[in-house]
């Protein structure tokens, strides 16, 4: 499978060799040890977890010393939630390039797949991470994980209630609505990162079926209590 | 969190007492180990993952010596998959338990969650070893899951083809219609494992009110290209 990354690959056990001419400032140099040891960890826990990774493996894998570690991060933990919170941002910019596409119903249920396939192959590695810790990671990892989650549900459900009536659809069930898409997400990408390449098409037109189903089940939905 | 499971816990590094009285076979000492190996692994993986343990993590946790392992399995990855196996004969149990309930809609959809919600704590161990393996497990074990779950699929889209119009419904749609209800399961499964048990009752209402949300979309449901 090709696996592609913005960020250029760190080699073996070798320090990084910055691509720059100019003489580089402290403060460049600490940010390029800490984005080695984030890029580091990404491809080491790959086949494996954060539970699993020592710090050690991750130090080797850098080209530093395991105490220039803790110049950084304080324990792999933390540098598991930094992990988190830069997945994250990368998702909020996809979530922003579906909002911002055509947000007529069948647009905006092929943009959303199509936008969300792209993105699982330019950030595979930070996809993979979330996929893998949000139930495989040390606690802390994982309620980090939950939390953001929520928060995208919860954004998603604030849309869903501009394009829903207000009639017939509670608070609460705009909340279930959007739990249920975003677990539906998430599965297309959890299939998306273990599929092989040929199958990926199928993937996606299932996605788009299930969107559909989605939203045909929310066009003639009534919540009760309302009205 | 309360937790139980139907064998008891493996007690730290001794060696595993039977409960019975009469003298035992080899086969039921053999047998014995085995099921100790399998349930020292399910504890030692529980805040971990099987590709972070080490053989002899488990042999010790069973109390036996790290040649012994091999009478029984070939591998840690042999002996994950045998827990899949387990685990999804207990799953099929609980699904046999669903079909054998009252099949009118509404209490199909609360007769599921309720069965479902009763074999994740009654089953807790093994829930929490497929829903952890499944996405960071060698990637046999990853395999065998996802194979099992699309077993799963394929008997719940033949259910549903019996409850559907084949005027409306194509085999694919029904097919993706039971991919979605089962990755809906599986977030509910995730959801009350991670939670506290006072979360416990709003997600199984989460739950009952995304099936009746799938519910609401089917009845309305025409499959493109079909009549």
């Amino acid at each position: 499978m090709e696996r592609s990354s913005r960020r250029p690959r760190v080699a073996g056990g070798d320090p990084v060799v910055p691509p720059v001419a100019a003489p580089e400032s402290r403060g460049e140099r600490k940010e390029r040890t800490r984005r080695a040891i984030l890029d580091a960890t990404l491809e080491l826990c790959e086949d494996s977890s954060l539970v699993a990774l020592s710090l050690r493996q991750v130090t080797k894998g850098v080209g530093i010393v395991p105490t220039a570690f803790y110049r950084h991060f304080d324990s792999i933990e933390d540098l598991g939630l930094a992990l988190v919170e830069e997945s994250f941002a990368s998702l909020r910019e996809m979530l922003r390039d579906v909002r911002r596409s055509d947000p007529t119903y069948q647009n905006i249920i092929d943009s959303s797949v199509k936008v969300l396939g792209e993105h699982v192959h330019s950030q595979h590695d930070h996809f993979a991470f979330i996929a893998r810790e949000r139930v495989a990671g040390p606690p802390a990892v994982r309620a980090a994980i939950r939390h953001q989650i929520e928060l995208v549900e919860r954004e998603l459900a604030a849309d869903l209630a501009r394009l829903t009536d207000p009639e017939y659809w509670s608070t609460e069930d705009l909340q279930v609505l959007s739990n249920m898409i975003v677990t539906s997400m998430v599965g297309t990408t959890e299939a998306i990162l273990s599929a092989r390449p040929e199958a990926e098409q199928a993937i996606a037109e299932q996605a788009r079926t299930q969107l559909r189903m989605v939203l045909v089940g929310a066009l003639h939905w009534r919540s009760t209590g309302l009205g």
